[in-house]
């Protein structure tokens, strides 16, 4: 008998009418013999809710008592469910993640998931029950704290939990088709992308899809758990995420990200070891950097530039003011009206080219490079944010469409 | 240092705005030198949404699941009163049941605590920290399955914490001034009652009084701990529930019940026996008998009558339909048309003549009485529903105002 972890977001358990949508896809899968888990989000917009509520009450709330507060949410979707699913006949029950054995670090808002023992989750399975675990949230083991894991924690629960319990896949249900070659928003001839590796998909999931967090991916890989990523509202099929694709297209995807801010540091000395002396006060300082660029040396000073998330800006300024004392640099500056494109595409790998080509469209389109990043799967350039549609348009039509 | 366990209720935690003053009353009794535990319920009427919800999904929703349903709910108030503590200058965090050590019997729903080891309340304690404990929840400790203590749960939750604790007293915040010689809402004249004995207390409790709860009183009584029952939104000093008071009212409150249904088998034959054969059932089935009264026989053959609450109606009949022709009774009525009004007080164990007096009240004001039950410290007459005003109004004047 097989065992198939599911997972339902927000959107997807937001009201008592979703949530009998939910009820249905989870006994569509039981009654094709299936064993099934299932992973639970908190109900639509009550997150916020909450948050809002800290925020009246505290400038800044403890990240212990927030983990306390937002791990109420979890815990009124998975009860609900459990109470449904019992209603239609299907035995049902709920677990937090501490019942279920889900243990993280201590860092409380940010948890990372150490060890699943899952006991009682397995004891339900061989009962032949649905178990319900709440997702986002564990306990740490020495102070028996509870924590919540942060952005896309769900899904990091759900797919640990499938390697956890050796279960055959998980699915990831949500709002949308599955993952696209672009954001269908953006791009109305974006195609879903039926099978996709986990290396591009956490290369797409890192450049700005934002249907799947890199974090779940990276535990998919790391354990070889297939992921779907599934309709809650819809009979599609999805997107499969998996080791090996059958066909492996050259360019996958072209994913965009336009909630960076471009930062420079000028006429830098170019001694040994001065990206350390920048980087590291920002990485100690929790600033994600993202890409970096440093220029060619002249006259033994060099041009540093990186992107940061938007909502890191007044962070990021205050330490380059800092740096750019320290360091005896020229200056600092920021550029918030940028976006970055990306083609993704574990084919390019095997083949040559592409970067040059996608230097080309861009140029035949009059768009300006500001910044060029790649990996072996991923080419990634910062345009003007007024360029960002052009540029996806024309880079999907070229690679994808084509 | 003196410890004081103060409990808030529903209304006293309804929003941010009656949090704020609640965390002052706190603060208030901390800087008065106390060390203070606090013990909160879900925020106003979220329990009721909740259970709203769950009613949605299930025509019977399983009392484990609705455990796990409604013990989010203290969650919520108790990290944002500690967020907002802190935000405050005070150091505090916010316990759960099961964290606090408050394990109960499995029965859910209707849980009932059987012991607080209070280990993490104590470092709490210990360090000059405000902690803050989920009121009405608790964990069974060999299914370490999550309970909740039903109707007045938050209030013994804070009363049995005091007594772990060995605290000083235990204060219980609410949106009245206290405990009154009669309902204010009915008597005009109800005066507060500064002090009064535990066993009056139990006994109001049990007769109508809605201000605390029976089960509270009960642990208040065993460990000897000091209640005082205070309002959240004024300065009043409240009730003082206690072991002895100063001075002892012959008549300390009259109080009254209109949510009971009587019920009557008639002709049932009068064999030893009888009345287990009509009460066990009853009792099996869960329903809440309070007044009994069995008549004088006549040709072998008696009548029963009983009261229970009136949401059991539906119940107590079809149990009643049974009995009566198991028994060969002559038939069963109910009359949910009836009101009970008590006089309470422990001076009437030294005072003869109460009982007679009361009796003669009512007839003189043209009451006519359909039940009487009487304890050393408590007398109970079932009047029709539209003399209840009338009752309680002439009782309260000559009993307590005279």
């Amino acid at each position: 008998m097989n065992l198939i972890v599911q997972k339902f977001g927000g959107t997807s358990v937001e009201n008592p009418e979703t949530l009998k949508i939910v009820a249905q896809k989870i006994i569509d899968c039981k009654s094709k013999g299936n064993e099934v888990v299932v992973v639970v989000s908190a109900m639509g917009s009550s997150t916020d809710e909450l948050i809002n509520l800290a925020n009246e009450l505290s400038d800044t709330p403890s990240p212990r008592e927030m983990d306390m507060l937002l791990s109420a949410g979890e815990r009124i979707t998975m009860s609900l469910l459990a109470m449904h699913l019992n209603n239609l006949g299907y035995e049902s029950f709920s677990l937090t993640g501490s019942q279920a054995g889900i243990t993280t670090t201590s860092r409380h808002g940010m948890a990372e998931i150490e060890n699943i023992s899952g006991e009682r989750v397995k004891e339900g399975i061989n009962e032949g029950k649905i178990v319900i675990v709440a997702g986002f949230q564990g306990v740490n083991k020495e102070t028996k704290e509870i924590t919540t894991l942060g952005r896309g924690g769900s899904d990091a629960t759900a797919v640990a939990l499938a390697a956890a319990l050796g279960a055959e896949k998980c699915e990831i249900y949500t709002d949308v088709e599955g993952v696209f070659t672009a954001d269908p928003r953006i791009v109305t001839k974006a195609k879903l992308i039926e099978e996709i590796t986990y290396d591009e998909m956490l290369e797409m999931a890192s450049s700005g899809a934002r249907v799947l967090m890199a974090r779940s991916v990276e535990f998919g890989r790391r354990y070889n758990v297939p992921i779907i990523v599934k309709p809650t509202f819809s009979e599609g099929s999805g997107t499969i995420v998996k080791d090996k694709v059958m066909e492996q297209a050259i360019v996958s995807g072209v994913t965009h990200n336009d909630k960076e801010i471009k930062f420079t540091l000028f006429g830098v000395p170019d001694q040994p070891g001065i990206a350390g002396k920048v980087f590291g006060p920002l990485s100690e300082n929790g600033v994600i950097v993202d890409m970096i660029v440093q220029n060619v040396s002249k006259e033994s000073k060099t041009d540093i530039s990186f992107t940061a998330p938007l909502e890191q800006k007044s962070e990021v300024e205050n330490i380059l003011e800092k740096l750019s004392t320290e360091l005896e640099a020229e200056g600092a500056d920021s550029d918030p009206n940028i976006a970055r494109v990306s083609l993704i595409g574990a084919g390019m790998k095997a083949e040559s080219g592409i970067a040059s080509k996608m230097f080309s469209i861009l140029g035949e389109n009059k768009i300006n490079i500001a910044m060029i990043s790649t990996s072996p799967i991923r080419i990634s350039c910062v345009v003007n944010k007024d360029d960002m549609q052009k540029a996806i348009d024309s880079l999907h039509k070229e690679f994808i469409e084509a």
